[in-house]
């Protein structure tokens, strides 16, 4: 029997096939490489392919289990990483055409070691926009990464290979980052459940920053239940990233399972009830119906929040930039080098003011979550766009695409909250579009609950798309 | 006899005598008061004077030495505030003409209340720089507090009050604050101790900042003894500022007497070696000769590390003022709105490299306190210049005076490392100049014991000035 059916289980039930013996991690590792090989022309999802390094990590789980030794949880489940995170011998791109010059990694980033602690078979290095500065997946030196259910449409970005390859069935789990949407984008494009965790949860050690003060890392998977073996897998402090918190490892383990019963859940209004296309408001709808959530809340200023979060990273995206922008300026893709550019003539006010109304809103939120325990919102105004797209029309505006595809995962991730996005098939069979799903700080296993009951009324589901779709 | 000449002693020993009986609290309030009335015309320290609050505080203090109460170890000393510190009932000018404007403040500094507490009698607010943004004491709109020492020469800024409050024998101890060394400045010119202590020890509740980054509050006192009794009743935690550490008070009680056996002291050189005229030299060389110091040590970086208290400066002090520059242009000190201007056009990249920057200079410098537990360097490269000079000629080269009176000061206060600022006098009767005593960050103790020594030694002292000097 042919191990590739294998692969479109999701991580825990791959590791479940190896530890029953039905699939050997060898095994495992040829078929996910089988199907890179076979898929990524057309998904363009990797940009580097660790075989090798598969291939021994297969053999020496394999032989762990001829000796009965105990497995890792996520033994024998493919992984793969965005290409900002190290991976030891690669050079670490970051989406960049510049970076790809620098020496190899030494190390691998302290996400993908934990991963791989727990069993994960590493297959390599994912598409993602130049430097993370991308909402659309699409890339200027490595072409686009393309959505698994729809080849001509966006995967969303900046995660966007991590997006494609867990819904292409490329891999089971994909480390992604989101800075202002970019994990819960690719999710809600690409019909993937996606954690933006609390900031400073996971570590972003040995990886390639964008923007310090808002970057947070994590999972992209089919399944609730990936998303929490992977956060069990990789929470706890790490001194490589000086912004990852002390707080010891909080395991959600089987929490997940344990319902919504007594959670105060509401829909969030105003500014997340604004510029919503159709298919954002049905998946809204079907959400919040499946839950019996009928209370409305609203963040006040949140369109303040998503402007000052556009100026934090543009000031910080260009201060760190500043030295390349000097040296190549023709190797950036031009689009993100005017965006740089534009950050690097901001003024030092402007930037302070948003620091200090980041502060005031935190607090002002703060006050929700006194009366709320989860709130909802779209991750997108609408479904995956067709590559190349340019302008959008809101609430009758056009618009330019890019900046506004974030509209309503900007505020979210500005201050940090931890972040579930479901996917979402309003459509029936056609493309998924994302819910956020958000806890307040450090409460993640609010969030994955809410989502693992949508998940169990099959209302969010995220399947390997039909190859060829 | 006249209460007068005991306002020369220092707080403690102004307490003592009450507490012996030599003295009621009303005959010091008066005598006091009788004081700042004679002399404040000529120093211009204060700018408010609270004479009924001091009486009321007076009689009741005498009402519980009548009742043989415990009396509070600061009992009828007087004291008073740079008039950024709230004092219930008057209007918080912060040196400026724009803040007189504001309502009167409805309740006390946390250090005032706290200095209150401790027994202190407030006699009122004293003049500083305009919105502390200022070196030399100067003020455009209530004029110059003028040197006790020499009275047509500078306090310092922008706590110059505060220091010829101290050195005119007007109040035992001043509260001041200290960005860039507001403190330790006029410390230096007027001939006084004062004590910066580390960033974020000493409540900034209900004070008009400058700029939150890098503000310290603290006293400014004539003997050592007096800084730690004003620094222990003033410590510990406080909601009013957030920027105020939640570590509990740690009393240095007599714990200044201990003496400098096992210390390892460094005089500063590079950057603190330069820039210097022949008083700062002779002041640095009496101090390490009592000391016995022989080892130098150097900060890597220092002048960057100015360079990067002025940007930071700059930016925050702005981006606080833009409503005031928008709305009363006019009613600023041409100099500082110019100042405030500049910093409003600075780039956000150059205080993100600024603010970067500081984290590694506070690293490397926590590896040069491996090596010493106190460092010494000039508090200012000159003694009190006349009041409205413009230049100064510093190894060769004339220079605008005002922001070079910083130059040893920013490195250190940018860090926010505890320093005791003592009154060498290398000219025998002429002017005073002062020296850092630095330790690491909260150590304000070790550096208290250096500068007791020195004041046992009779190398730091800190008289009240003849009037009419």
């Amino acid at each position: 029997m042919s191990t590739d059916p294998l692969l479109d289980r999701d991580a825990v039930g791959i590791a479940a096939a190896f530890h029953a013996g039905d699939a050997s991690a060898a095994e495992i590792a040829e078929a996910a490489l089988a199907r890179i090989a076979a898929r990524n022309p057309v998904l363009n999802a990797f940009t580097d392919v660790t075989a090798d390094r598969a291939r021994a990590r297969a053999a020496a789980l394999d032989a762990a289990r001829a000796r009965k030794e105990a497995l890792p949880p996520l033994a024998a489940a493919p992984f793969a990483a965005k290409n900002l995170f190290d991976i030891a011998g690669i050079a670490t791109r970051a989406g960049s055409r510049i970076n790809r010059d620098l020496p190899p990694a030494t190390t691998d980033a302290t996400l993908v070691a934990r991963m791989e602690a727990a069993g994960g078979l590493l297959l390599g290095g994912l598409n993602m926009g130049e430097y993370a500065y991308d909402f659309t997946g699409e890339n200027a030196h490595d072409g686009p990464s393309r959505n698994p259910h729809d080849t001509t449409r966006m995967t969303g970005g900046s995660s966007g290979g991590s997006g494609g390859a867990v819904a292409g069935g490329l891999a089971a789990v994909a480390l992604g980052s989101d800075t202002n949407g970019s994990i819960r984008v690719p999710s809600s494009f690409c019909g993937t459940f996606g954690l933006k965790p609390t900031y400073g949860r996971l570590s972003r050690g040995h990886s390639f920053p964008f923007v310090a003060a808002l970057d947070h890392v994590g999972p992209l998977a089919r399944s609730v239940r990936d998303l929490a073996a992977g956060y069990d897998a990789m929470q706890g402090p790490d001194a490589a990233d000086p912004g990852c918190a002390r707080r010891p490892a909080e395991p959600v383990g089987a929490g997940f399972e344990a319902g919504i019963a007594g959670l105060r859940i509401a829909r969030l209004g105003g500014w997340f009830a604004q510029h919503r296309l159709a298919e954002s408001d049905a998946a809204m709808d079907l959400v919040c119906s499946a839950l019996g959530v009928t209370t409305e809340a609203a963040l006040p200023e949140a369109e303040r929040a998503r402007g000052a979060a556009f100026l934090i990273t543009m000031a910080e995206a260009a201060e760190f930039h500043l030295p390349r922008l000097r040296e190549r300026p023709g190797d950036f893709d031009p689009a993100v080098r005017d965006r740089l550019i534009a950050g690097a003539l901001l003024p030092a006010a402007w930037l302070m003011t948003a620091q200090r109304f980041r502060r005031w809103f935190a607090d002002q939120v703060g006050s929700v979550f006194r009366d709320h325990d989860v709130l909802l919102a779209p991750a997108t105004p609408m479904p995956a766009p067709r590559l190349g797209t340019q302008t959008v029309t809101l609430d009758g505006v056009e618009m330019p695409l890019r900046p506004n595809i974030g509209l309503y995962t900007q505020p979210i991730s500005f201050i940090g909250l931890p972040v579930v996005a479901v996917p979402v098939w309003p459509a029936g069979r056609g493309l998924p579009i994302g819910v956020q799903v958000i806890a307040p700080p450090w409460r993640e296993d609010l969030a994955m609950r809410v989502a693992h009951a949508l998940e169990r009324e099959g209302i969010a589901r995220a399947p390997v798309a039909p190859f060829g779709a």
